[in-house]
């Protein structure tokens, strides 16, 4: 749905005096207020150069506390940021709650530009709005309201403006060197932009329209919406209420823990011989992985003493230490909890090349999250689909993901907690709340059931590996991440 | 003082199960401990290539818990790090309170490198040098242990090794592809490894040399210098104490804040004046540093209500919000927190060609983390050197630095408080503790007196803006930023 341009009357000096007097009062408490609530705003500023859009910057930071608001303006992406998912930069900027985050060439205006320049076919072009709208819902689901604000002017007025600027020299460090562009490009910038405007203009992030032809009257429209989207955020409810919970996707029939076969054994010397072989051809591999433009990702979940770390020591045991990097996640820093909960696995992203290993992960928003109920059910169901596309923006920036379930019988576990009390240094790694967890079994198998079966799609596939024997399961993890890299390597 | 290698005699298989196996359960003791202790560990693995640091580096992860281990392996820098001072990257990756960092490649492989190449000047790399020995010097006074461990074969060995790898092509993958490298430059790196070691062999973080020719023998010898050092960190007490005062650098006579002409005043007509004059020019200036190699950083200081937002407003308020950025510091987050009190002014760093803009800075350790009690005698006194260094990096990076502290009387202040109580818009700016700061404003000043006479250095001078009068003060910030820049681009 294209998104209106409302008509304005403009405003004299008088009214625009007395009107912002009033506004500002409010918009700085409405600020203050912000910064102890449970939200963050976020505001795009678009529209064609010539604009206004600095001047709407620096009355936003002029009207508002300027210590409350992160201007972040993106240029062209530096080198780390290129080598990572388009999205990457942007999750790095999100304000944290409390906080507004005002981007200024955000990603509408790279696929705007790359429109434009003709290097983004329809097809991606239309993938990538959808996933600026699916990202969009997703902050506003977990309580980042989002302006989207478009400065409106006619070719006229921008024409008009730059003819201003030719007569007076000293206004020229307002505009950007390359100041006669906008004109050039006028017209294929205007379709590319309505059809960007139509596609993104959605019920829970929609753009507002602003008459930039005039300042005092722009300056008034954004105050009010400023203030609209302020007062709009403190009334927000904690994130688990108010959503509704979005559609569960449904990859495959759901798949009974209890049905794994738990038998299959390796003794030690075959333990040995496998270890080695397979050892060696990973670290070919990982040369190989590491002249090519491409990366890998290794997400270990399984039960408590399944030995995630085991079959990690063995995974990188001949791995070059400047090829690979082990993530572990346990509770969030009050930096990640200020954040959306899938920043803190944006931020650790690696560079092509490199090999990520996560000893735990993602997942721990539907597996430990909802049975401890940090996370409401709400959020934990709308976190598949969240889920599925975050590792679907990996694949497309060429991260093979190999995600494995160590899985144990309850038995086996007990047996292993009890052997850890036993031996002196192995008891840092048994706490209480492995015995909690313990007492807990149907409800966490209920969730890895549902995960497997919602999670489990076509570019990441999960392994549920049977770790009742330590050497099968290190083995099986070994050889599936050597099949992995061999489909695309060799 | 040249580190020295202490003989060791072989051991048997049997004799190395025997003391592993009574290691093993210690380190990991220790480890487990370390996690809630108040300081960190990092280490630095050192040594010619074939020397085994690869296996070294897996050997700690293995003997220890890995979860706690970060390993970071320093390649070539990438760009965004190769604009930045040398040391910005190692700042990014030191451990956090509880943790180990594990370095591999560091500060001291980029100068072995650069100097064996000819890429360094005999002045530079003693500089390079003594810098490592600051920063070390001041990691472990903030509680951070530093073991470096360097790796010892001879020349005969690397030649063996080098000739069982060619005999072995499937042990290949155990090195790095430019494999013959290590014997051609042999010579030149052991004089310069010879002397790097004997000028970074210090008390407070000595070299500690492993016999690395025989494997079961390094293990151990590693093994017990981790034990003897994580046993070192838990017995740290808190870094207030232990550490003696540095020597606090005089750079001038004592400057008294009460002497300061606090009369100055400017009309509003000659301020409109010269405001649009002065920004215009900064504008200009602002688009050349974009297109130089410099970048420019303004540190403000100043009493509560001096007037540091207005004066930071009307100095970006002519710049385009792509080529600055605002950084408020108030209370640290806990994952600043948990790292040293620089670290979080690291992290922020602009690449050149940008103006970072600090309100409120690093100056907090010496002046209310000092008056507050929140930074211990020895530690606010040690800082002022600290800062200088950080500065004078920056300086040696192209930043131009521009420092402010804005003055006003405690009768002005009092008046403004008072105002800002009844202006309801203005009421936010304004709290409790704005009022107990006033009631310890000599201690404040004797604060701010030490800190001008010890921090106004040659490359980063202070200036003291009389700014009773806000017109006054703007002018005088944004004509002294004026000056600076036209200093260095005209």
């Amino acid at each position: 749905m294209k998104p209106q341009l409302k008509p304005v009357r403009p405003v004299t000096p008088e009214e625009y005096d007395e009107q912002s007097a009033g506004l500002r009062p409010r918009l700085l408490a409405a600020h203050a207020k912000l910064r102890t609530a449970n939200s963050s705003v976020l505001i795009h500023l678009g529209g064609v150069d010539g604009a206004g859009k600095g001047a709407v910057v620096r009355l936003i930071n002029d009207w508002l506390d300027p210590r409350g608001v992160s201007t972040v303006a993106f240029d062209l992406a530096t080198d780390d940021e290129q080598r990572r998912p388009p999205m990457w930069r942007y999750w790095q900027a999100l304000p944290s709650r409390g906080r507004i985050g005002l981007f200024f060439g955000s990603w509408y205006r790279d696929i705007v530009v790359e429109r434009v320049n003709g290097d983004l076919k329809r097809k991606v072009f239309e993938r990538r709005m959808d996933r600026i709208n699916t990202l969009e819902r997703m902050l506003v689901a977990e309580n980042t309201l989002v302006l989207k604000l478009w400065l409106h002017i006619g070719k006229d007025e921008v024409r008009h403006r730059l003819e201003h600027l030719e007569e007076n020299p000293e206004l020229h460090w307002r505009w950007l060197p390359k100041k006669l562009e906008p004109l050039e490009f006028y017209r294929e910038s205007k379709e590319v932009s309505e059809e960007l405007l139509s596609r993104t203009n959605t019920r829970h992030a929609p753009w507002r329209m602003v008459d930039a032809s005039e300042n005092r009257m722009r300056n008034l429209a954004v105050g009010r919406l400023l203030l609209e989207t302020l007062e709009a955020a403190l009334r927000l409810k904690s994130p688990s209420q108010g959503a509704k919970p979005a559609p569960i996707p449904k990859t495959l029939p759901k798949r009974r823990l209890a049905a794994v076969d738990l038998t299959p054994k390796l003794d030690d010397d075959w333990y040995g011989r496998k270890l080695e072989r397979n050892q060696h051809r990973l670290a070919d591999l990982s040369w190989k992985l590491a002249d090519s433009r491409r990366s890998l990702l290794c997400v270990f979940e399984g039960w408590d003493g399944a030995g995630k770390g085991g079959a990690i020591r063995r995974l990188v045991g001949s791995l070059d230490p400047r090829l690979f990097n082990v993530t572990s996640y346990a509770a969030p820093t009050d930096e990640e909890r200020a954040h959306h909960y899938l920043w803190r696995f944006w931020r650790h992203l690696q560079a092509p090349g490199r090999i990520a290993i996560f000893d735990r992960s993602h997942y721990g928003r539907v597996l430990v999250e909802r049975v401890e109920g940090f996370a409401a059910e709400t959020q934990w169901k709308r976190a598949y689909a969240e889920i599925n596309d975050f590792e679907q923006q990996l694949v497309e920036s060429k991260v093979v993901i190999c995600k494995f379930w160590l899985h144990i019988s309850p038995e086996e576990q007990l047996r292993r907690f009890k052997k850890r009390e036993e031996v002196p240094f192995k008891r840092y790694k048994i706490t209480a709340e492995d015995w909690r967890n313990r007492d807990k079994w149907n409800a966490h198998e209920a969730a890895v059931e549902d995960m497997l079966q919602r999670t489990h799609t076509v570019p990441a596939p999960w392994t549920v590996v049977p770790a009742n024997d330590k050497n099968f399961a290190r083995i099986e993890v070994l050889k599936t991440v050597v099949r992995e890299l061999e489909k695309v390597l060799e």
